[in-house]
């Protein structure tokens, strides 16, 4: 008998990549996967070939830890976006903002400490977090994000608070924004208390109307905000690129954690990315970008109305991938919904179950339309809004 | 205050990657990078292009974390070489042989634990094995590899051991090569012991002269020999790719931890791997990759008889990347020459002190020559040499 380690008894598969989704003729709304035509691929394919004409060495040999610094530099201007002040002294590359999450876990949490999330929150979040052994306590999310009473309530009475997790953007699962006050009041809480708070943000530059958000880095003045950001939904998922910004102690035990996990990222992929940051217009992309999701946010909003009873409530969005459903309390759980949604209707979606912090609440469903074709939503919401008829209406 | 984890404590920044040596005019012996011109940058190239125009919405988007079925089936084949057997479903991609260390680690090691390894070993294991708080305790290196008397002893008289880790090809740093019989007896004694053994094989393509031995695993029965091999040597660094060959238990919990860590490789740099190893003539590529180190290692060995004094001993490898000087007790530290040397003579290489287990040896150096020009070798052996007959002779 093989003994493995004891954080192994806290490895939890994630929801998320569940193969039973897979069946052909399903409509899923599960999966927050972006949308491939949302990819740029011709700028992708004049970046791979600059990389090859000019940079191949670099592009394939082992580079440093951190990211190549012209690289990092370019990340400076895309955060400003959110009016993040960085250096590209204060940026590491991530294999994703996934693993900016993994290596916070690794640097700040002991077995037993406690991470304050947003109750629901991102489940590959929460994964990480149980796997370092550390337990969750969901602080309520309010219609303009976490509520604050709450989480320094929690600061004061929870022993070994060691990090309060944040996803501030069109929030994974609820699409909740967090509003510009509570950021600010958010960044001065993690100093009063001297609690770090991870900020993780791959939906900001998704945002449908309106401008956007400075983040909760943008009011840091004590450095206690930990930014994760992300290529995956604004370029491509395909090439694993994110990074963190975080103050030079922090940063310097990232990097070693990146060091021992994987050495660095894919030197020829941070070159692409680097190439498409120099040659893009960035408001010409980012506004393709959020034409595509935009629309399947509108539509979405218009087709719930049409074909969902009055008793399923939901927030239209400002950005994002998410709509979060509360079905009443009479009636099939969530889990038992997407059974027969899944079996009958051929409609798929996420229970809510598996997003909550510490209690599940089993009259929730998550609604993904990154995904799925437009010309598909309809015909989507039209089968699930049958059955949300049949048990809740 | 931030109050960081406890791990964090114990995180040791790699002795490998010390900036010290990138000063112009060195002659680095230090690195084992490969070496440029062994990537087969055309194949690359046309790989790339495939990827392109026949695959780009797979090669841009998320994909399973295990990596391409596809992919993992090309993989069997070259593991094949070593008389490995694997299907594709024994298979898991990681980013470099290196995250295969750091999952192996993670899913068997609980603080207080203690690995079993060849002592001197590969520091950015011991690293990794610190980092989870386990202990090293370093097992003799004889001419035919690891000492399996004292393993054996090791094994029995030691409690808390959870893991042997070992390079039996070429290895990192002292270029032995551990024996056939030692091989199969190895597997035995894992299986006896139920002690994992993680087998980390970088370099076993790599072999200049003579025949590839059997892999560990192609003698291990029960399953408990974790292979971990990588295209950083044989194919390029720069794409990040490697795999873990584990029973079914095993790779079910790197799973986990893959996805918990980064979600997955990239998806492009996978398929161009894939596209690679379906297109080569695998006995052209790896002819020509052996020549190029073939004729560097020769140089080395020729250059050493006729510059170093004959107090200092070696063996010449087999094959890989690496020379272990011993040098004579009397006379100054290997920390010591190494300062001398870079700031002297400018010449580097490794101090030997940062790859033993346990207790530091300070009479030791480690040689690379994979990533020096063929038409300096002479000159920075001539280098190294003028001080070693200085202090040695």
């Amino acid at each position: 008998m093989l003994q493995f380690s004891e954080c192994t008894q806290y490895f939890v598969p994630s929801a998320i990549r569940n193969k039973l989704f897979d069946q052909p003729d399903m409509i899923s709304f599960s999966a927050g996967k972006p949308e491939e035509s949302s990819f740029p691929f011709a700028m992708i394919q004049s970046s791979i070939e600059r990389v090859l004409a000019n940079d191949k060495v670099r592009a394939f040999q082992y580079s440093d830890t951190e990211g190549f610094s012209s690289f990092r530099a370019q990340i400076c201007a895309l955060a400003s976006h959110t009016k993040t002040k960085a250096s590209p002294d204060d940026i590491t590359l991530t294999s994703g903002s996934q693993q900016g999450i993994y290596f916070s876990a690794k640097i700040f949490l002991n077995p037993g400490d406690v991470v304050l999330c947003e109750n629901p929150s991102y489940v590959g979040a929460l994964n990480v977090f149980h796997s370092f052994q550390a337990k969750c306590v969901g602080i309520p999310l309010d219609a303009d994000g976490m509520n604050l009473q709450a989480l320094e309530k929690a600061l004061c009475e929870i022993p070994d608070v060691k990090m309060i997790y944040t996803i501030p953007d069109f929030q994974n699962p609820t699409g909740v924004t967090m509003s510009v006050e509570k950021r600010k009041k958010l960044a001065e809480l993690a100093a009063r208390y001297e609690i770090p708070v991870v900020e993780d943000n791959p939906y900001g530059e998704l945002r449908y109307n309106g401008e956007a958000y400075p983040s909760i880095k943008s009011f840091d003045e004590k450095g206690f905000v930990i930014y994760l950001g992300t290529f995956s939904k604004i370029f491509c998922p395909g090439l694993r690129l994110g990074y963190v910004i975080a103050r030079e102690d922090i940063r310097a035990k990232i990097i070693l954690a990146k060091q021992m996990s994987d050495l660095q990222c894919s030197s020829f992929n941070e070159l692409i990315a680097e190439e498409f940051l120099q040659q893009v217009d960035w408001n010409d992309h980012i506004a393709r970008v959020r034409e595509i999701y935009g629309a399947r946010n509108d539509l979405m909003d218009r087709c719930m109305k049409e074909y969902f009873p009055a008793s399923v409530h939901y927030q239209k969005p400002q950005g994002g991938f998410f709509y979060w459903l509360d079905l009443p309390q009479k009636g099939p759980t969530s889990d038992e919904l997407l059974l027969c949604a899944a079996k009958e209707e051929k409609v798929a979606f996420l229970s809510g179950t598996s997003f909550y912090a510490n209690q599940d609440q089993p009259h929730h469903i998550r609604l993904s339309f990154s995904n799925v074709p437009y010309e598909r939503i309809e015909e989507g919401l039209k089968r699930l809004g049958k059955l949300l008829n049949r048990y809740y209406a």
